[in-house]
């Protein structure tokens, strides 16, 4: 694998998008419809996991370690973009690249698009007012950070989701905001038992409930406002999919934290849609050798069937 | 004012810390005490408000936007340094600007640490295990955005917040956890009543504290797990300095958000240490003038003052 130059300057290429274009639940149904894959790609760039000739070259190289993340992810992409729903960049791996690194995240998301395969970023951006307007206008309008979807952090309050939502309605994005997260210390907020009875991920999940139902469907009920709810506990997302029935399920934690398919059937309605099951690493480091393309098209499709497995068996 | 190119190439030199330097909290207090100031320059650029002289000339050009930015920034920091106790650029605004805006956020990291002046990164990260320790090794480790101190959000729960831990305490670094933040709709969440009596953002408040004692402290008792409480909620305020005794607290709100030197006074211990009161819009876009610089000076001082004054009266 080489570390080939940038094919595009993410620095002068601002895309535009046709405004006219479906919403995010829209296309991103149709593709799981299509290619009956719900599947979404992580995509962690760890520079020390990459199969390189020789790291230490690279290790006081970080304008090298840019380009190199951006061509193996392409490799990785090529390989098995008819496999997957969607692609999830997780953004602290690339800042952690710096300004190469960036770069990096930026190329990533236009080859992605160029394959229209819908790109949901991994940022967990949250901040209030202008500051979330700021946020907005760097991950669901037309910089070259632009992707169809985002998750971000409820903590600061419902208005702070408000710039988010504007700007997904206006471009056809989504937005997954996180309710119940994989971690084992998940619990330790989004857990605790309110006054009110239940429990704080539960309250949020009825608000964003309602906050969607006022926002356009696509033809399977489903609007922009989805969630994040961890794979690693099975009956909170079972019970999300009933609390949000118009919100799309991302699913972490299948895989190299634990989950199995048989955990995350419950967070699919019962056409099969609803969700996207997210991994990271089994799928984008498949390999210690050079073969990485071909080791990612085997993981992909072994966990597209994994899953399209335990829904039939589900239904059967 | 000139678009300066930058002095500093950000994507070639990373910045080595002596591994001895004193912690976040003991720097920031000598400053506190030194300068006698508790203002934190808020550094939230946005190009519709610079008073350039010609805004469409830059509309189209990324790369100038983002030069201008840091230039701007540099002119004010070079009129305020010695009034202020620390800066806190907001990430979101350099990000919105794409990867031009990314560099003049190295570029403004670094003239401000070039003046010994501490750095708040505001970007409230948070994630799940080792993609929180790539957030801590991007802003609390060496690279060209390490920063004195970071903002995050704690709603992944308290073991995601350990990464960041660790890097600080490696490093001398400072960690701003929120707590009540500043917006009208911070309650949603974080006033929920628990079940356990008493209210989600008191209850972590207490789990901060608890995790804080077991860190190194300064001379002043404050170790280096922060907290930020908006000036917005005064008696909220009050309240999380008691509950937070080891916590510097970071403050936004005053200004333009409507809160008063008398509204945070609360924050302060009995020798006016332990807390920074951020105002941005106030004193980064004091004018619409050339004269950037000295109004720039004019409203800090007064800002310091103003907060100097309001200490003095309560221990009068």
């Amino acid at each position: 694998m080489s570390d080939a130059p940038h094919s595009v300057d993410p620095t002068q290429a601002p895309r535009r998008d046709d405004d006219r274009q479906p919403g995010f639940a829209t296309r991103l149904h149709e593709r799981i419809q299509r290619l009956d894959t719900r599947v979404c790609l992580g995509i962690d760039p760890r520079p020390a996991a990459h199969p390189w000739t020789d790291p230490a070259a690279h290790a006081h190289d970080p304008a090298r370690v840019g380009r190199a993340v951006a061509a193996y992810a392409r490799e990785v992409l090529a390989a098995t973009h008819d496999l997957v729903a969607c692609v999830k960049p997780q953004s602290a791996f690339f800042e952690a690249l710096g300004i190469p690194g960036l770069i990096a995240l930026a190329q990533v998301i236009a080859d992605a698009r160029s394959r229209d395969v819908p790109v949901i970023l991994d940022a967990k951006r949250g901040d209030i007012g202008s500051t979330a307007e700021a946020y907005a206008a760097a991950y669901l309008a037309d910089g070259v950070f632009a992707a169809d979807a985002l998750t971000v952090n409820p903590y600061l309050g419902l208005d702070t989701l408000e710039p988010f939502l504007t700007a997904a309605e206006a471009g056809g994005r989504g937005l997954f905001v996180l309710v119940k997260t994989s971690n084992p210390g998940s619990g330790d907020l989004q857990d605790v038992v309110t006054a009110a009875g239940g429990r704080l991920h539960e309250q949020l999940a009825d608000a964003l409930a309602r906050r969607n139902a006022d926002m356009a469907r696509d033809a399977h009920g489903y609007g922009p406002l989805g969630a994040v709810v961890g794979a690693t506990y099975p009956r909170e997302l079972t019970a999300a999919r009933e609390r949000l029935p118009g919100s799309i399920l991302l699913v972490p934690g299948y895989g190299a934290q634990g989950a199995t398919a048989r955990d995350v059937v419950g967070a699919f309605d019962a056409r099969g849609l609803g969700a996207v099951v997210n991994a990271s690493r089994s799928l984008f480091y498949p390999t210690r050798g050079d073969d990485v393309g071909a080791a990612a098209r085997t993981a992909t499709a072994a966990m597209r069937d994994d899953l399209n497995g335990a829904l039939a068996r589900r239904e059967g």
